[in-house]
């Protein structure tokens, strides 16, 4: 059986077994349904299409369905590869085994070892002096152990895979260490950046709806992972007693704290409600932003061939991109 | 003694007996410090100016500081009265009482009897039929009670009177019953959107420093009173068992709650973190808007001539307002 | 025969006698026309669609046309109901009498007693104090009346049925009245303020090109109900004799009035030549923005089910609307 | 007796003859208010200053008093000469007459034969084919003729002298016949677009509040030129019977016209209610601008020294200008 | 055989011989492609559709390539024509001879005869007495001359035809000469503005990939037209020894050139990174932009029907523009 | 003889030897002008007033004057200390020497042994792969060696010391090489991104009117360093062979470098012509833009006491930051 990532265009007769990650009704021209499909496989992601749309396909071609295609056909549109589904089989979790897989094997994951990062990240955190951002942040890293470490850091622009959420922290976490000693002139509370840059988006664990990440929660529709965040510090900072219950009046550091989270988008514009008032907070917003576009760029950039471009991109106003260098490639050339 | 309200332009010799609310500190062109005093009598509130500013005067002429005031002189400038501050004695609250008067006379109050309305507001709420809009709302009426019915509503912009911030929330209930009727056809949870009404801004209890209202907290200026009237939402849910401790999973009315209070300023460039996505947050921000509007362009039509213009209202985007038309003027009329 | 209202999902073989309210011709991908054609019978509205357009079908399924159909099927594209026309048979007005119906069933009408709330309206107005106000809105409601009590509010946006000019017109002098009490403390014009209110979208019987409502007419796209509707204040106000025919000065009560008019949409962005200078367009501007938005989310909430959200509104910056609240359901739940 | 062109910095003891334009009273940092006071004598205009304004001074130095300065000092301040006021003489226009001068003579005025270019104007629209553009120009013009000819074409911005409206309208008509053979390709109606560029500031006669021009009337503030300029020509429609009084339908010339003068701005932003929808409103507002910022930002460049710069110009975004060419030099040059 | 100019709608089994300027593949929602095919022949341009796209059809129907059509389909959709391509063969550029013509048939070309304006322009830059403008001028347009006289303006926007660059250059050129008069007062170097009207454009001969002129090259998209023609302005300046080496101070003159260059887009929104500082700068950016957007209305105007309306238009904020006068049907009335 | 740095509020009679960054005359409200003086000694930098300017104030106090100021006053305005200047002598370079110090004494100096890394740079593009990038970026080093290593980076905003602009380059470089392994996913060119981040600036070197640095040059007004800094890289390419001479077309290599300088800015608004179209531009954009703003932050946040809040930053939006953290108290803490 092949693999998604090994497909290539005009191939015939193809059988796959694949999960959907997402599934997108349109409705034709012609007065028929049909269905995008977000596929993933051992090997990686393709996206694929159902014409003519019936009721059985709407009700089973659905987001966490592992289906096994038969007679799927590829082409090739504007230098995108496409798989076009014809017969299918729909197959339970079990039904994985017999070909000798397991239901994990359909996420695509994070690359790197999350569990021993995480330890880094704790004992890095241990380290700190501050009483809050310690505390805080281990009892919060502690409390969402599991989703921290399993979700993804969005549902479509960036480090959506598995371990994405701690992916991109990570990412943030070292970068911020990697700049420490060219800013040493400044002054930067680097252990209120890190506490930070680990809770950021730590709301996104209840702003998406499940580990499948294939739709945001009523929480995340309507309140959203910035103002979720905030509360989990508030919450935890109640509990550690580091706000006074009666009159809100809370300690300097957990004040701080909140700020970076609410202001971790840098702009009202771009959901903060607050706009960064602290060294630590322009820092914070702007590796967060900058994180985000270089993986959603990357990943674009590399769909499509060397030399070539990139559709417009929502993510980037609207511009496209240019491949203009392959990493790889350039290598193997050395 | 004369009464601040009773001024006129170009008297000379007057006795006065004052609070000074705000004290801002400007530096002249010719080298010389000058004051800009709030002040505020029994009567009403007056601008006024320190000129050639001493240590002395740097030290005393102070927020919340009484001042007994001699020699003082007004004029007239862009057509608004102005009092030019001579010699001074500073007072404690206890001299007060030497005048007849106590602490609490020199604080403008909002014109309704808050200790009734109030009453009324816990009455409204017991009913309701919604338990999470009920006790969420009753829980921080009562946490919060003494703050919410003496505090001011904002510092400059509107309603920064002592209960400002109980006479703009209860004019927002006010104005959602009366127009209840009008759109009887549409899909409305007035219960939601009268506990919106009460809570949105209860935030500002922390965002001001204090009673007196000169300034915001640090709370106020790095967090705001959206996100801290948030955490107050989100602590009382916690603490009446609307929210899962575990995940973060809450009570879809609680999440509706919130929308309300995150949303109360409409748009992202005012400050909201979500912008509106019920029709209760499309009115809740409307009618918050309107009456802080209302509430500012009338005060400051009030302080010109009929028909004269105001300066121009950095609310309003700068635009000058045009005093037409006299509320007693045309009372008395008929 | 069934009722569009009464219509579910997978119905086939239909039979219905409706109305063409517009018709959209748009381009298929395999170079067919379909046309999307919003329907209404006396029970209400629902989109469908034709596909394979031929000429007959473009000469005859126009705006304004009545069929009867035959072997119509229906379907659901994303929780929405949509209707599939298959045979049909054009009828002239006529030919409904045969099926017991008029052809102002084929309206949807605004849900209130237009005739009896105009003769409040006229009363309202009639005692104003203030001549100019009084005298104008008289004329032009006499001149107007017709148009006024019979158009749309809008072709699209809100209050777009039968009376929904007035409807709209009505509910904010509903408003206005009902938050008078509120606001007693403001230097307001009521008078003004409810003559702009009668006023402000008189132009709509200029702009919109017929009772059919399905298009603008050259003045509307050309001009626009704003200035439109200034005219029609400004020509009164000459027939009257409040405006100086030689030099152009007039009256400063119909300036005022004009003022709120062209300051109706509240920002020069919305197509107001002015923005409000006056707390009376301040609140005019506010209120009618506020009942379009109440309208047009309720209308789309109501088309979706009860825990679903809308499709992006256009009217709010693409946000889509979360249907949480049924008031039948809660009224009937008491 | 010097003229104010003539002066030089550093000169003192000078006797002058002149016209208050504004007078701008200003609050200083000592407590003393001041008046900059805009100058203009036969020679041209300049900007004064009175320091320690009293009250017989705030009396007196008023818009359109005529007074005789003695002991004026001149000093230059960032490159601009500034003159500063120390005794004075109140003079009426009678007074002048003993100076050998007569009123007219203190008013700046447009660099061109007004009267002369009028008759042109007439005879190139008196030749108009379209019956509406010829007789609502030609009705406009007899019936504002006065005011048309002696008004400036703003306060500030730009052709502000006696005639400068007519100076504007005039240009706006010369550019647009001298581009005409470049676009004879183009389906432009050059008789709308002439009869728009003679009305399309109409407007201001009533938005200006007298031949003095020292600021804006009640409508100016309330309405604005454009919406004024609308009803100019709306009425004069009515009266030639091109407007239908029952309906409020028009003759279409009627409605393009109008959409000229109400899309002159350009741009929402500006003030226009409209936007262009035809190649003639897209010339009309282009020129429109065009003429202002080259009037403005040349005045600006010819205040300051040659290859110097200007302050930074409102009008332009705040951006400064740099005044690298002379015409005077550049002529005498060759 | 017919041209594309005389097609009506509804015609069959037509016979075509035409150029493709550029070619779309589109996704139908059938699984289908099409492509849109933009078609010129000696008679003008239209607008096709292939349907069923396969493999031969993409490698063949691409830009540049001759085709002749056999039994093509004429409709009309929204007003507009448009050609369905059934049967059709690929011919070489000698195949025309065949049919009576040869390649630069099928070019569309500005109305003017370019060799000969080309002629007055070199007559009128030798006659300036600014040795820079004089020399950085001829210089350039000897570099670039066979581009400058037959590249367009642009792909798409406006003047996009064979010698567009040089019409759009030459009628700015005349409008600036037009104008002259009118602003005698005024501090121009009309020589400074009449260089940059003619050198502003020039980046487009790298911009455009080549003559035929269906996308950007490399450096148009990665370094645009402005960028690219002020480094031909620099590059100049040096080999005439304008620019000092060692340092890069330069030339007066050519910094004014430059910046006239460089702020032609008048905003940094529209891609300038200075924007006017100078008067030139401010005519120069106002002509570039009326002269594109008469070019582009003008256009989409005439392919509608008199007293019908365009499409909305992307180069004018998406409005539609209306088609009210017919500068052919006018002249024929007289 | 006290040094700058060491003052404290309201000391008298203070001696200092000073050299004046940059004077700014203002215009008091009692008709005196007074000068804002920006000073530096050996120890750094203070803002001083010298009030009632005279004629030899305004022609000997001025940039890059020496002074050596006796009585001079300080005072502290809204927790900012400030210098008042009595008397003054003016002094020669040589003057200097009397008192022990040199000229180099009174400019601040980048915090880095720039010539010890600027061998670094030459070392790390030596060793670049590519050929363009090395040699244009050797080449450019090399022409501007001496201007790079000793110019500030900008005159207010950042970096604004003697080897600024090298500070800011060297950073730069720095944090790209601290976060390269964070992104070795990703097809990133790092020798292109480190070419671009030592050259995106370069411009500079033209724009800055000399080492004083107390203006923009002509070039840098009209021109603006992005484009100066383009035209260094295309005159460098075309002496490099890079770019063909006849037809502009170029090296890709050169495209994409000359892209990453004109992006730098990251947006149209901030005055680049192309916004990024490669993770390169993106990640240097991105750089550029951080490490102004922590430099300008810090800057800010140094001269008010800790837990205080900085005037309002207009490079930040005008948003006050708060000083929460001191580095050298944190430091000593431990």
């Amino acid at each position: 059986m092949k693999k998604l990532h090994d497909l290539k265009a005009n191939e015939n007769d193809l059988e796959l077994l694949v999960r959907i990650e997402r599934a997108t009704l349109l409705s034709g021209a012609n007065g028929q349904n049909y269905l995008i499909l977000n596929l993933v496989d051992p090997s990686g992601r393709l996206e694929a299409r159902r014409w003519m749309v019936n009721d059985y396909d709407k009700e089973h071609l659905v987001p966490n369905q592992y289906i096994h295609l038969t007679k799927a056909v590829t082409s090739e549109y504007r230098g995108q590869l496409q798989l076009k589904i014809n017969e299918y089989a729909v197959l339970t979790e079990n039904d994985l085994t017999k070909f000798g897989f397991k239901s994990d094997d359909f996420f695509v994951k994070a690359p790197l070892d999350v569990e021993k990062h995480y330890q880094d990240f704790k004992k890095l955190v241990g380290g700190f002096e501050n009483e809050v951002y310690r505390k805080v942040t281990l009892h919060l890293l502690k409390k969402y152990e599991k989703e921290f470490l399993r979700y993804p850091a969005a549902i479509f622009i960036h480090h959506n895979v598995h371990g994405g959420l701690f992916w991109h922290s990570y990412t943030l976490v070292k970068n911020i260490l990697a700049i420490r000693d060219n800013y040493s002139y400044a002054n930067i509370d680097w252990e209120l950046l890190i506490a930070g840059a680990i809770l950021h988006d730590l709301g996104k664990v209840v702003e998406i709806n499940n580990i499948g990440a294939n739709d945001y929660s009523l929480e995340g529709k309507l309140i959203g992972h910035i103002s979720l965040g905030n509360s989990q510090v508030v919450q935890a900072a109640h509990e550690l007693g580091f706000i006074d219950y009666e009159n809100g009046r809370q300690n300097a550091s957990v004040t701080l704290l909140e700020h970076l989270i609410l202001a971790s988008h840098g702009k009202h514009d771009f959901g903060s409600p607050v706009e960064p008032h602290t060294i630590e907070a322009v820092i914070l917003s702007t590796f967060d932003n900058l994180d985000a576009r270089i993986y959603r760029t990357n990943e674009e950039i590399s769909k499509v061939n060397l030399f070539s471009w990139t559709p417009k991109l929502p993510s980037e106003d609207n511009k496209m991109f240019y491949h203009h260098f392959d990493k790889v490639k350039a290598k193997t050339k050395k």
